[in-house]
């Protein structure tokens, strides 16, 4: 299996993709994958691999292109003037079938306009929407979507969210019968705007799908719902929130303890754990996201991810190629 | 000053009202209260407080109320039939001046909707807000607003709820020129919806309010802005979400500590410093939230809050009767 990677993205661009398709590489031995991307950056980056990754890094492939897209770029700017860019190239080779699925860690507006350009959409789904999996209570994970593509949906849009949902849980994560919820600003029927209730009512009519009704935002990390669905507007703010919070919290904890003199020892045996919690508890650095509805696989890594957290992308995207999403979403 | 107090609302009932109600009565001196409640309950739970809390006890006065609202019952029914509960009498109370503000750990949107009825609103507000403060990084707090009173709301909704929370923050927490941002799925100018945007322009023209322009979820936390402003529907996701994550976080760091022998020591140590986080954390139990744009002052208290949370909300109303809140908000 080949995975194309758009190389250039991200805060820490080579550096990060590199590792991170090295790692990957050396973890799973049947995948191959092709870089998009400046060569001789490129070319150098994979010289500076360390010696256990070498035999991995053979498996990689690159193709030169220069023009990079920058973060800041419009998704509209991207559609007019992207066509050469890394991420641009990295779907094409997608659309053309020589790789099964496309990561990029670069501008997510930009990645999902070009995506949806480029490969289409699949039948049935109106507009792409955006999904992590956010881990929970009870160490499970739920998927929260939309996360920024639609900002103004209306219920068909929620319903076709709550389908999606349903579908990557079912056949990604191999759950019997996911449970799937409304984001709501309370659990009684009465509440909500008239968008979320007449969601409500069509998720109720559906047979082939386990709705359980509405969640509050707590519902997310509860362990309540294996699915929770929302307008792009709250899921994106609630996943930047909780990114800032934990960020917070994690720096809390490091200086309570490190108020004290006793506690000085505390901090410096709970540092490693800590961070290792923070990168956990930051899903779409820890997981990345994928671009549901889009005719062909591909995951969005943090911009912010370092070669570990791009490892886990690359991961996800061959997940996703080995159970067949896109032709899950578009039969379920 | 007295401050009137449903004493039956909340997971707790009078157990945390009357103790939080005698803690706010022994820290602050020159505070009356008066308990809206079940007579023989709360004659009881008077009578079981600390001998160290007695002589501040003898402050409390309990007026007799026999029914209570549940916290199951809707809006509209506690408007029809809501009139002789604890809560109802609390807010009359509060209407004849008899008490200079109220507070309850009642049903929010019952308590929201008598106090519309019994008080009115501010001039110029058309429709109040619910709005707490949030910690940030920088050891300083946030104004989020609205958080679930508004779901659906437009430009002129989310300028009115910049101004209220400008108020809150200039004159209760004394800040010079709080900056006031408006939440969005992005910080560039193109990005949000159509009601985000125009909130956006309006808000720019207004030289009386220190507006910063967007933030996203994490700019809640991260100490970029005093006040942030956005619908209510997203307002109650991101607050409920940032509770579920804090509760999961404290809990998974604990666990962390007590996965190896060498951290159960860690895990004793940590454990109060821990506790006292997630207490500081869960912002609308450890402050109460504000109804905002009411004709007088009441504050929610949050429903599962105990003694010492609901201490801090009594305090938080006898802050905001000092700093004249109601009509700091209708000349702002």
């Amino acid at each position: 299996m080949r995975i194309a990677i758009d190389a250039m993205g991200g805060d820490l661009g080579p550096r990060a993709t590199v590792g991170g398709a090295a790692r990957a590489l050396s973890a799973d031995s049947r995948l191959d994958i092709v870089l998009f991307g400046q060569q001789s950056r490129l070319n150098s980056e994979i010289a500076r691999l360390p010696r256990s990754l070498a035999a991995a890094a053979s498996r990689l492939q690159v193709e030169n292109v220069d023009a990079v897209l920058a973060d800041s770029q419009q998704p509209a700017w991207a559609l007019r003037h992207g066509g050469d860019t890394s991420m641009a190239r990295m779907l094409a080779c997608v659309a053309s079938g020589k790789a099964a699925a496309g990561v990029s860690a670069g501008n997510t507006g930009a990645l999902m306009a070009l995506a949806r350009h480029t490969l289409g959409t699949v039948a049935g789904i109106t507009r792409p929407a955006i999904s992590t999996a956010i881990p929970t209570c009870n160490e499970g994970r739920c998927y929260l979507l939309d996360l920024g593509a639609n900002v103004d949906v209306g219920p068909g849009r929620l319903v076709e969210f709550a389908r999606m949902g349903d579908a990557m849980a079912r056949h990604v994560d191999g759950l019997q019968r996911p449970r799937v919820a409304l984001l709501n600003v309370g659990v009684e029927g009465t509440k909500g705007s008239p968008t979320v209730k007449e969601a409500d009512r069509r998720l109720r009519e559906l047979v082939d799908i386990h709705y359980i009704g509405y969640v509050e935002g707590d519902g997310i990390f509860s362990g309540a719902a294996d699915v929770v669905v929302c307008d792009g507007f709250t899921g994106n703010a609630v996943l930047k929130a909780s990114e800032g919070l934990a960020k917070m919290l994690v720096a809390r904890v490091q200086a309570t303890f490190e108020a004290h003199w006793s506690s000085r020892l505390v901090g410096l045996l709970a540092r490693p754990a800590l961070m290792r919690l923070r990168d956990e508890l930051d899903p779409v650095r820890y997981n990345g996201a994928s671009l549901l509805g889009i005719r062909g696989i591909v995951v969005k890594s943090h911009g912010s991810a370092d070669a570990a957290g791009f490892h886990y992308a690359v991961a996800r995207a061959a997940q996703e190629v080995r159970r067949d999403l896109p032709r899950r979403l578009a039969v379920s």
